[in-house]
């Protein structure tokens, strides 16, 4: 006979606008939820016995309903609040992870001052947070997704192992792109997750744009140890750096140098980096 | 036999960055370019005799090698750049059209200073320009493309057609959102084109946010008819803003009311609006 | 004052699975659907008086309420159908145009045999139609998208015109890689569209695959020449052929030979060509 | 000080095509490879130092050049041989994952016949490989991506826990469609990799088609079970098998019964589920 030896289920992708009016002004939040539950669910997979799901339809039923009632400021509280709602109600539940992943909007400006009730979407960058956990403890971690960042000074990449395959030229001065996944683990669940998520994403920002860059994994260890000494409240950070390539285009064959300033930027391959730096 | 009635050709997507190097800081610009030519190239469909074609290829390695003695701002006069150059080499060439897209960088700020050399990409919005026409004449126009925007006040959509198949209610407020693609064209080739962008983008974003919306056409129109009003240089504009539709989601099966509060996103299907406005 | 020189609206993106259910099988069609409409909509535009305007989202309820009796088979009656329900019923309305894709299906195959009810997507190539027109006169046009087709052999690329900024070689023997897009046009209303659609997208392949090919251009023209004579319907073909380019691996550095052997395919940028090839 | 607790870095999106040229034929390979390195690496996030650094350029040169004299038959072999040349070549490296990814292509058929030297891209379905390990042990799993399989009858769901969130209707009978990805692990490396994953997919497919489903998690097993039952060679599957919803259109405000006939397709939000199954 078979054994079930992982299984895990939930919703995607449950996306939402909330508008919260005040006199004379509105404030928009967009999220967009999943919703992950681990539990005893083995007599659903063996004989379709389904006493023990809780349908999907109700997983997104209930993000719309407890929004309702909420302002989904920060969405840390929002993701706390839906996973201790599947706890509490379902006792076969075991465990859960909530992820919710924020579309930024800002104020159109009208005469330089901010309308009270007109948006304007924002991006690439996306706010996230995911919250984990079982009834005896849950942990929160929040990040930044899509976060595309480039320096054209102060980047090398010399001094790497040279095989019969290698081509690639040393390069004191190259430009370095990359599209930033961070997400850094809280030390507690009862924190001030709107300012601490600004620190960060200045810290890795600053320390991106700052660092004499050997290497992408020179770089990255840098933000990820910076974020842990500016903010004590983060006890572990895990970034993902894909490089975003920019070639140096020849130009010899038409009579032209190019000292570092045309490239084409190319999507693949792509070198990709990623490490957890912690206390 | 069969007769050619129409044939284009060109290159897409040729995508470039280009540092330009100062003492101490960079500016960074990057395009994707898409070229297209029409002219007597019937030979080459009906018998595969390419004397007449300039290759792709060539296409491409154009646009790197002006690159290099251009700073490519405004995009627009690269365009035109690159159009004239096409248009003189290539006898056989009758009329091109040169489309540029302008991806947004923003230097990083490092306590509160922008980095020399850092940058941080912006969006989800895009600069546009299309540079077309022949040696006779050559037309300019430039546009917006991905401008989301969203009113959660001031819009309306009432007293539309009812037969058997509407079950649409009446909306005397309602969110409205978009995701607008503008062109606008100009009535010259020797203009501020920077600064008339960023003016009719603060023209189009304004009249979205201040207009009492009775539907996507009703404020289509004002949006076209301000920009006209406010830039002498413009003498026609396109318009697309398909709906970007926010539902409202029923809780009243859980007790709950709803006042316009909590609304699903969803991509599709979506209403279409576009038009075209001239003095 | 602004003139509104041109406009047109509708519902983009209607999305439909019909399962047609006989005794002990099902048939299962999937479409998705554009509606637009060109009319005298010019005060809604001025002042935002809808009492022209048939919502989108009535056009969306029409497809789903004129589905439930049709068979959807084949899509260009389907589109016919719609085309001709919202002039009939809307006497602002000048002009409309439906197109629809249709996603295929085919049968999940148990032991060599064709399951009843059970189904596994096929692709990526979809069949589209475009219905357009006004009470006077309508036409049918029908196509395929992203059919992606690839020769090894037969197919070179000489003789192009160089200039200064030329590097490409030529090329007696090359990868011709395209992702095509073909529409054409019938010359009546009442055909055997599925057969017809079969037919046409048969001799499209084979004489893609069996043509001494010059360039894309000359393949282009040969494909278009080739579905007007085999098909007496057909009056006019339009043809976009972008390449896949597939650029030849320089192995040369590690001491081997790549006789047209290892290559990278490559999205961007890309060559486009299209033509319209008429009787 | 900051400790790195775990790291990986590789190359992503190694595209390739191979055409293995024959006497009057060629076959056509389309591959894609990602290369994950682990091992000791920490001098590099530390310091900058890159001496044990092999350049992800390199990586997708030794793709390339390795591909010259393989005929990437099976995928899996092919996945091996990388593996093994990185393990073998450079000591600081502990541990290696490749994953590979092919396009499905089949031969245009001209009168019925396969051409020789014209290729159609299939899908969307994909075939992929994962192989892993270190100099003591490595494993190889196959699977399959993007399969999307659609039942029109025998799937239920009911029985399941109502809240006072639920509002979905327990359903007898209703459309079950997955877009499917399938892992499986294998018992060895020295396998005839192609017959087995035809046998697995046929397997799936099957299972999948003649499956009495009374849930996603009881369908999900029982194909788990089955291609565990029919290929002792593999001693473990992973599925995970996320809802392509499609919902029945209400037409009842049309006067129009819909008795399981007219749904719509929607792509958020959607069940997600996944789970292991071994021996």
């Amino acid at each position: 006979m078979s054994s079930l030896i992982a299984n895990r289920y939930g919703k995607r992708d449950i996306r939402l606008v909330k508008v919260v009016r005040h006199d004379g002004s509105c404030d928009l939040k967009q999220l967009t939820a999943n919703i992950f539950l681990v539990g005893d669910f083995e007599s659903c997979y063996r004989t379709g016995d389904n006493s023990r799901i809780l349908p999907t339809d109700t997983m997104k039923n209930t993000v719309y309903a407890l929004a309702r009632n909420s302002d989904l400021d920060p969405i840390e509280g929002f993701a706390l609040e839906l996973l201790h709602h599947f706890l509490d109600n379902n006792p076969q539940v075991e465990k859960g992870r909530i992820e919710i992943t924020e579309t930024p909007w800002d104020r159109i400006r009208v005469d330089g001052r901010p309308h009270p009730a007109a948006f304007q979407r924002q991006g690439p960058e996306t706010r996230t947070t995911a919250v984990a956990g079982s009834r005896e403890k849950i942990s929160v971690s929040s990040g930044v997704d899509r976060l595309v960042l480039l320096k054209t000074a102060d980047s090398a990449f010399t001094g790497f192992i040279r095989d019969r395959f290698t081509t690639l030229a040393e390069a004191d001065d190259r430009l370095l792109g990359t599209e930033i996944r961070a997400e850094w683990h809280y030390a507690g669940c009862d924190l001030p997750f709107n300012d601490l998520w600004q620190r960060a994403l200045d810290t890795l920002t600053a320390t991106f744009a700052g660092h004499h860059s050997l290497s992408v994994q020179h770089t990255l260890f840098e933000m990820g140890q910076q974020a842990l000494r500016r903010l004590a409240e983060i006890d572990e950070i895990y970034l993902a750096m894909p490089n975003q390539h920019c070639l140096l285009v020849d130009l010899s064959s038409f009579g032209l140098d190019n000292p570092n300033q045309v490239f084409v930027p190319v999507d693949e391959p792509y070198g990709f980096i990623e490490a957890r730096v912690a206390r």
